[in-house]
């Protein structure tokens, strides 16, 4: 039996771009479980850009601090147990396993997973990603057939998927990533309709002419300068998802807060939904609103003050005053 | 029976802030009607603050041009008919009156609504600002009992009603408006938990302090640096309704058409929604999508990308090339 843990420590906290300078590699004791833990030999770790994300600032999780093991999840074995519900050689994954060869954990940190052939499979289509694209892309983005979808970095784990579930869906499937190579893989191996080389420049335009005339939803994995290319295509009533923000991620901390905390990525690291809406779109259900509002002003719950100035002549001052927050309630011109 | 139909018109777009001069009035010959149309006598026009962003360029609606009749929603009264469905008198709302006297108006333009009173109230509570107000916060924020809302602009039309709709609906609820005589008004006369000036500065820490420790929903009819600082108080998956922009509108229209369009006014203009999320929220719900993912993948609809790295020693390459945008696919390190 092995007696030592290799892991990885952030021994640094990047202040601009992460560099392999910024990790050191140590050999620990082999950790030991008590009452309630497992002990897991770690087979394959996750690679993900929301771990340089940890390195800013407190997100969906603790802020990773200077000479802490890195964090990662990872898939795992049990290797001894002292908590009721895990057998030696048991399948784990754990989001708390750490960049090393062996954790000791809580059995509550850690899930049972089924085998399955490939195992990495269990990280990447079965796992955190693939979940991530289904969820994000049919829930949230709720795509119809024949609705462009656009999804950046996609060429990577997530937007892969995300791309490929879209044209199971029967979208038009736009893919941005970086270079050459990445597209033609996007439009030769993964069936993408079109992909968007966003090194290329002029990205808005390139996505008006690839959708068509404009985005029905948009799969953001990046933030930035990309997020708003895509966000000036949005079609009417389109939906953005904010999946992550790897273009803010890699910066100075002190800016880094600022921008990861930003459009979208503060919506991300705190699930926010914003919808922008003109009542326009609810007059059908215009009645219904009536007789409730109706039935509080009635019993006095609601109480409604209006500004109401004389003559059509006024129109011009009332509108300047209303900029300047001269009103109270709903202003308004009598003219007859 | 008058002969001459007093009108405003938008003489001059603005480029900084709107001011009267901006206005010119007139006297036209009286508009005559041709079949299918109606006569109006334009009773009371909406003063609204959406007016002054139909100047800086097409949203929802077309751009305003210079020497046209400004634009305005008005309740009218029919005063003659070549429409079938209406008569003489019949009380109607139209959103194509414009700041005038008379209108000559399709049918189509028009909608007959039923007389009540007072008749103002069909502009505020149960006209667009009573709607607004309505579908906005129930339909969209879904507030609970007991949760946190906060509306801007909240002395304003839509504003007042908001956070009284949120105290009906049992909710704690926080306005903010500038200057005292407002705020005392939305405390004393509208029953609001809190109110608050942004004028008097550091409003992200009164928000904090006011909602007891974060936002649950957010009404913003403003945008800029008062949504910003709402924004960063909201709680784990809190709504922001994107209803209004008016700190973007009174400016410059080479910088209005930048900010007015930018998050959250072009959310508004072309209504759409962006959530941001976290998989994890959706773990409950893992075996239906893992179900759908493996038959895609058995039937070779669904490609899948892996990325493996052999040695725990090559983590921190492994995470600066993939934040460097390296790799295709899930990238993970094999460990064991």
């Amino acid at each position: 039996m092995k007696t030592t843990n290799k892991q990885i420590l952030i021994d640094q906290l990047p202040s601009g771009a992460l560099r392999t300078e910024h990790f050191r590699i140590v050999e620990s004791a082999m950790p030991e479980i008590r009452d309630g833990e497992v002990l897991l030999r770690i087979l394959y770790i996750a690679v993900d850009a929301a771990m340089r994300a940890w390195m800013l600032g407190p997100s969906y999780r603790e802020a990773l601090k200077a000479g802490e093991v890195m964090a990662a999840a990872a898939l795992a074995e049990v290797v001894e147990t002292r908590h009721a519900t895990f057998d030696a050689g048991d399948l784990v994954y754990t989001d708390a396993a750490g960049c090393q060869e062996f954790v000791a954990l809580s059995g509550e940190k850690v899930r049972r997973i089924e085998r399955t052939e490939p195992l990495t499979h269990l990280l990447s289509v079965y796992g955190t990603a693939g979940l991530t694209a289904y969820f994000g892309l049919l829930d949230i983005g709720q795509p119809r057939a024949g609705e462009s979808v656009v999804v950046s970095a996609a060429a990577g784990a997530v937007g892969s998927l995300v791309g490929q579930i879209a044209k199971i869906k029967g979208c038009h499937v736009v893919g941005i990533a970086g270079g050459k190579a990445k597209c033609d893989l996007l439009v030769n191996t993964f069936g993408f309709d079109a992909a968007l080389d966003y090194k290329a420049g002029n990205l808005y335009a390139q996505l008006m002419a690839a959708t068509g005339g404009g985005t029905d939803v948009y799969f953001d994995n990046v933030g930035g300068a990309v997020f708003e290319s895509a966000l000036f295509t949005m079609k009417p009533h389109g939906r953005l998802i904010a999946c992550g923000a790897v273009s803010a991620y890699d910066t100075d901390p002190a800016k880094g807060l600022q921008s990861v905390r930003g459009i979208p990525a503060w919506f991300i690291s705190r699930r926010l939904s914003l919808r922008g809406f003109i009542v326009a779109d609810f007059y059908a259900r215009r009645p219904e609103a009536l007789r409730e509002l109706r039935s509080w002003v009635e019993r006095g719950q609601l109480q409604v003050r209006e500004d109401i100035i004389d003559g059509l002549a006024e129109l011009p001052r009332a509108l300047v005053g209303l900029l300047a927050g001269e009103n109270i309630g709903k202003r308004m011109v009598k003219v007859a």
